[in-house]
């Protein structure tokens, strides 16, 4: 195997150390975050550190750099407090990556690209059509991460909608029947499909699958 | 599409919500974190939460429940300063699943299961044989989220071990190539395969895939 040490990390040219360490860390989560300034103003910016933080109460966690890319979210969700999570599947993949462009401040990117806005019922914040899972969020809380000056930003989950065929009897949303993606690094997206599916675990029992349905 | 809200996520029974939550924020990350004790006893246990933090310095997130399992990878950690993550292969599933039941402490999930210790050079911690990229990690520092009693765990790559056929010239790592897993929820395990890399986002050009080799 190939040994390279934080030294070697740190001498590094920053192109080649942004791709090797976003992709050391595994399979992160595809996510369009929307959201709308005060003025009505859309925006959606693509994010990959959305993190699942608790069940009860139901919370999310991700991480930004306010004084960078993009300044927009941040700016929207402290001036509204809401913004929404949806996921991006295959056939989006172009325009959800485009979204990452350096555009000014106050540009949409859905003017940019061929995503759309979809707006629900009593929700003023636009959600992307054709998303199969789509999280209604709130702002609770930041923790500054002074270490490299990033925020991690805390949010419940206020509403959720699926396509019904991703659920299963006891809760599970079954994601790849969606065609959602992953991303390995800053810019591979990739398709996952179910091997398995694992009962509880216990101590005295050897892991099984789910008896298929 | 289904709608739930957050009254309803509450009044739902704990398995279901714990299924339901768990996957509604999109694929995750499938890492075995190592450590030792100071008694020499080691540890693997398994976590969806690795994420990214920044690339210089290189540092990575994790989030942990002290007080529930798995404790030992937390007092380990605590304890030594150091520990090891993993990336989790395909053939490697029901083990590393199987980690996640409640052993008492002090019990090493390398006795009950298949997954074995590798050790390198200069390094007391063990990382998981086999594994195609491994983080050899430093603790950094620790954010106590108060909205659900969790831990951000924060720590910095000191080493960083994988397989050269992983790599691309522009220090990428493929890690399809390995046979990695994502996870979907608490339980599903999906094997993703790439779709496609695109080019650094530029505001004034439609976003295209990297030239293929």
């Amino acid at each position: 195997m190939k040994n390279i040490s934080r030294d070697a990390i740190a001498q590094m040219g920053k192109i080649e150390r942004l791709n090797l360490i976003n992709s050391c860390t595994g399979y992160k989560s595809a996510n369009l975050l929307a959201s709308k300034s005060v003025d009505g103003k859309s925006n959606v910016a693509i994010f990959s550190s959305v993190t699942h933080l608790g069940s009860n109460p139901a919370l999310i966690g991700f991480i930004m750099r306010p004084t960078t890319v993009p300044r927009d979210t941040y700016k929207n969700i402290k001036e509204t407090g809401y913004f929404t999570v949806n996921h991006i599947t295959v056939d989006m993949i172009a325009d959800a990556h485009h979204t990452s462009a350096n555009y000014e401040l106050g540009i949409s990117e859905f003017d940019k690209t061929n995503l759309e806005e979809e707006y629900k019922k009593g929700i003023e914040i636009p959600f992307v059509k054709g998303s199969p899972v789509q999280l209604y969020c709130k702002y609770v809380n930041e923790y500054y991460i002074k270490e490299n000056d990033t925020i991690h930003l805390i949010a419940s989950i206020e509403n959720l909608f699926f396509e019904e065929e991703l659920e299963h009897k006891d809760g599970w949303l079954q994601i790849d029947r969606g065609n959602v993606v992953a991303i390995n690094g800053l810019d591979g997206y990739c398709l996952p499909k179910l091997v398995d599916r694992f009962q509880y675990a216990r101590k005295e029992i050897p892991s099984t699958s789910f008896p298929k349905k």
